[in-house]
């Protein structure tokens, strides 16, 4: 129990520690359960015995909360919001340009570390399920032509951003790996934009 | 020791299980170590205190030795044979249409497993070695042009492929993962191309 003697010391109240832990316990159990989408705030709070309120305060935003759970350390609006300014046309150029350098930053702290237990564990689902629920509902209702093809379209986008990560950072393949940040986006933007505006007549539309 | 009455049972000389995870398992450490190229069979049966004949009795040559090392279950020269007959202009296409239909016969028979230890293990310099050895040389000597730029080509054609299957095989995106593999391969194929043989004019030569 905290009271007004413990809060005049700095710094945190005795057992936030605990409670964070906690939060991110049951956010990581029903996120990777239940889906991005289907998984709330209000859920998680209760789950760990505390008001919605404090979550946000702790965490922020669910998507903030999302990035914090797997272990990513930085938070995806960063990219999402930006990109939603860019015409549609230059998605396939501007989305390289905004994640590689995230990418070459965060890998020299142990990033890498994550991606392998992330492919190692039961995280994958939770991966899975923010790129469908919130990527592809962000980007492929903007490429979403014919009708039917946005989420396979942006689906073929990750393939080829998943696949940089794991020549680069993974694999490590020389020269891939070196390559300023910058020749490597702009050699790939083209194909991106193939894939999100390009004519793919092998793909119907799925429905 | 092994007497003409063992001989007479059926099945392998006792011993022999032994004998063949022993040549693996030096096999294994010397290519990790030193790579693929310079590893010779010489001396991972030197290694192993066999003769070098008996190594290719079980093995057969240093890439289906590589192979059964890293436990890939098909032999590399069952794509890399076929892909010298293709003309340049085609690989982009030919290349997928060949790999796409064998890892979806093997992701079923628990590829993915090996995936994850691959990934998680200490094999990653021997599938990078691989790469780097015997795909690079065998393709990226044939789109040279300009001179320096084949080895680079090669490894943003192989970020794709790895790409694919991690969108397929790994995070299981839906419908990715259920697309026939004639859609995805025509889909990529022109993609692949360009990085072959397309204008990359953000690329440098890489001495």
């Amino acid at each position: 129990m905290t009271t007004d003697q413990d809060r005049k010391r700095p710094g945190r109240p005795p057992g936030a520690s605990d409670t964070r832990d906690r939060i991110l316990s049951v956010a990581r159990d029903l996120f990777a359960r239940n889906g991005f989408d289907n998984t709330s705030i209000r859920s998680i709070a209760s789950g760990a015995g505390v008001d919605g309120a404090l979550v946000h305060h702790y965490f922020g935003t669910k998507t903030q909360l999302f990035a914090a759970a797997i272990h990513i350390p930085i938070d995806p609006m960063s990219v999402i919001g930006p990109l939603r300014e860019v015409p549609v046309e230059e998605i396939g150029h501007v989305l390289p340009s905004l994640l590689l350098p995230l990418w070459d930053s965060e890998m020299g702290k142990g990033f890498i570390a994550t991606l392998r237990s992330l492919l190692a564990g039961s995280d994958v689902s939770m991966v899975r399920s923010f790129l469908q629920d919130v990527i592809a509902a962000e980007v492929g209702s903007r490429v979403d032509s014919p009708p039917g093809t946005g989420r396979v379209r942006v689906q073929f986008v990750a393939s080829q951003l998943v696949g940089v990560v794991m020549a680069r950072y993974i694999l490590e393949l020389e020269p891939f790996r070196s390559l300023p940040v910058d020749q490597v986006a702009e050699t790939i933007a083209p194909n991106l934009q193939r894939y999100l505006t390009g004519d793919l007549p092998a793909l119907r539309a799925i429905d």
